[in-house]
């Protein structure tokens, strides 16, 4: 096959699998491709039994590490040229990670973080997720790099937050959007000019949503991500013009 | 980690990759998980590069299998305990990639007609798909074998199917709907109780129109043959109890 030498995409997923199913899809429609040969290959280790990332940060429950690493080496020995991680929360843990293969790990947090300051220079963020992804304040400091300010989410909202992020989870996402609407309604109301779905369950239940402010999903950016690399390794494919947006 | 034994289910993709991403999100939905920790790992090698199973097939176009069985191999390496391929065209080129590899690649086809034969028994079925699949046969033999009546689809009709199947391709689903809606009304007419969508990429534009007769997504039956195979392999998981339909 002429094709062998194509880059293939490794997508370390289960977290959870619909997001990971979400995120192949958003690729999939990114890539500005008319037939199936022109799409760049994948491979996707979908992996739900990782212990959740938001307990083993918060709670000190079982550690994500080995099934992220055990994850990222299947990828990496079966011929992934680099590795997206469509999960916020695991952005956490993805250091180790990184220490233990030899391909790179897009960082999804910093290329959000770059694309707002693109779009909204000086301008008022706000951050939606798991409390273990606000509370750990990655994308904070990714947003204090980038020049971007931060507009707070409450208590009360972080966990009307969590119960949408469990709602996706567990397959419903009409109630997740339910939970959702009051909090984007409110930070729209307090100032937010961008809104961030930081856990990749989010961006589903959001669709069902009308937001005024400009909601940012962080699985899309890292698509964008994705096909920007492999046009970098392959800049005489059909991928090197604009992209579908 | 605990689940380390659990089993994985192997998916050979890309024919086309919005079929793959499709294939994986209903697997996902027909599973009665509550919790990412419930959901069996897959691991999905999206191939897009495969040359076109129904060129190949109608006009002796380059081979697939070479690329299906290199497919194969990296999910059996990789620890897939079994392969489901959400194409029906590539079902006419499995017989040799099964002789490749030690795990079962599943049967989308018979699968198929076992699942209408249980819900229609004698009943009349029309089968929408590529034209290498429809000239083929395989459906045809298939549901024979399972007492159904088929209802032939005009050549006419053919192309407007071919037509909507390349629209899916390019991303344009409405488009693809347009073409199919015609189609669909007319083998209603001529007395239709159930329709296959007998290429992955149907499924998508059907869900736009309305359909009076049955409209059967082999990719839906397969992913069921999936957890079927993953509650076999695995008595005491979550996955035993009924599944979400």
């Amino acid at each position: 096959m002429s094709e062998r030498a194509s880059p293939v995409i490794g997508i370390l997923g289960g977290m959870g699998p619909a997001a990971t199913a979400d995120f192949y899809r958003k690729l999939v429609l990114a890539t500005p491709a008319v037939r199936d040969q022109e799409h760049p290959r994948a491979l996707i280790w979908s992996d739900p039994s990782i212990p959740d990332r938001a307990s083993a940060y918060l709670h000190g429950g079982a550690s994500p590490i080995p099934g992220l690493i055990d994850g990222a080496r299947r990828l990496e020995d079966s011929g992934a040229d680099f590795i997206a991680v469509p999960c916020n929360t695991a952005h956490l843990y993805l250091e180790p990670v990184r220490e233990q293969v030899d391909v790179p790990v897009l960082d999804m947090i910093d290329a959000t973080a770059r694309a707002l300051a693109l779009r909204h220079e000086r301008s008022r963020v706000a951050l939606l997720g798991t409390a273990a992804t606000v509370r750990s304040g990655i994308y904070r400091t990714a947003f204090e790099c980038r020049g971007l300010l931060s507009v707070e989410v409450h208590a009360a909202e972080q966990q009307l937050v969590s119960a949408a992020i469990a709602a996706v989870k567990a397959g419903d996402v009409l109630r997740a959007a339910e939970l959702l609407a009051p909090v984007l309604e409110a930070l729209e109301r307090r100032g937010a000019d961008a809104i961030v779905g930081g856990c990749t369950e989010l961006p589903l239940a959001a669709e069902h949503l009308m937001v005024g402010s400009t909601f940012v999903d962080p699985s899309t950016v890292l698509a964008g991500a994705c096909l920007d690399r492999v046009r970098s390794l392959t800049p005489d494919s059909v991928l090197k013009g604009p992209l579908a947006s």
